[in-house]
């Protein structure tokens, strides 16, 4: 049967396996560390601020998010945090980066019936390492023919990922649970996208406001049929 | 006339341009941080040993690198480190990310001496973003047709970037500074290697003794004539 696509990528965190949970489990510790000096949406809106600020120098991922809490204890309790809260979120870093990796639900079967009729890649933001660790940790590692780590989603970089994979933008579909990172910057590149919402997300990861040509599935598991249909 | 390489591959820092003074500059301010509780050698061996730990998790760069300055001074202070010293090392590490990017003398030219005739790449440890962000500061740029940041230099590694770029082992050549991670996994790739040695090395990236095969040039200055040779 003929395919629509000639590629089919898949984003990695909250798409393959869960990701935002981890963070927000963490950023739950982060509070109770610092209940004692401000109430919690106070302390969220100050990490938010934080990270917002550091993503240029930091950008996504564990070891930048660390270091944003690190001083965003530092700012919140005037530099009252002691040493050993300090190694306490470092201890948490390390953690979230041996957690281990828990596939969605349906995800391996899904994946693995589009591998049979399709080429499949992973394009993901994140530290290159962890990421990396994660694809290895998950299983699904030799599924994919492609693992892409880039450092920003946006039209520009969709479109060298296609040019370096050698595919046209108009036989390359998206998969991922992020509108703004996954959808409208591969429309942008002249791909086709899949929406599959997870049930959390970034803060400073919602999407904008406005109309755009995607479809949105209720999980990983119904893209197999979206494919041939 | 007809070369005898298709792919000539450059190694990043301490290659193209300074990065060890950096790294070797915020631990002399280190040192001074933690001056007054324990003597530098002892400074130098407890961070070395953390970093070398922290490696697994926090990979090579910048960020792992504050981690592990944080980590070190908890350690050395027993906890009496204060808040605005943590808040310095990670000031530090700010700094590091957005200093200016030097070419080493000479490299500009040779490069773009090198690219006349050949399709130049540069492979590269570290993180993603960081090595982006100095790549694009550094001029360079435009001068690479692929940029290749690996999380880390095995012989494994190598063989699956020269068949990502398409290119023969026995075409392929690299030049680097560091003979543990440009010139050994190379060769055991089946591809050549050049080694251009930096004044400073790493504690934890200094060669094996051994013999191998491969070029020693005085700088890179020397490498248009050394492939037309």
């Amino acid at each position: 049967m003929p395919t629509r696509f000639d590629l089919v990528a898949f984003d990695a965190d909250d798409t393959l396996w869960h990701n935002e949970t981890h963070f927000q489990g963490t950023q739950q510790r982060f509070r109770q560390l610092l209940a004692d000096y401000h109430p919690p949406e106070w302390i969220d809106q100050r990490l938010d601020a934080t990270e917002l600020r550091n993503l240029t120098h930091f950008g996504y991922g564990v070891k930048g998010f660390v270091l944003s809490m690190i001083e965003t204890a530092v700012e919140l309790t005037e530099g009252r945090v002691v040493a050993a809260q300090i190694q306490q979120i470092i201890d948490w870093g390390r953690e979230m980066l041996s957690a281990p990796v828990e596939p969605l639900p349906g995800v391996r079967e899904a994946v693995a019936k589009v591998a049979e009729s399709h080429r499949i890649a992973v394009i993901t933001k994140g530290d290159l390492l962890d990421q990396e660790a994660k694809l290895a940790r998950s299983g699904l590692g030799n599924l994919f023919s492609a693992f892409e780590v880039v450092s920003e989603k946006d039209a520009k970089t969709y479109a060298a990922v296609m040019r370096r994979l050698g595919v046209e933008p108009s036989r390359f579909v998206m998969v991922g649970n992020s509108v703004k990172s996954d959808v409208l910057p591969v429309l942008e590149a002249g791909g086709s996208a899949v929406h599959v919402p997870y049930h959390l997300s970034w803060s400073l990861d919602r999407a904008p406001a406005g109309a755009a040509d995607f479809a949105t599935l209720g999980s990983l598991a119904e893209l197999p049929g979206w494919l041939s249909g």
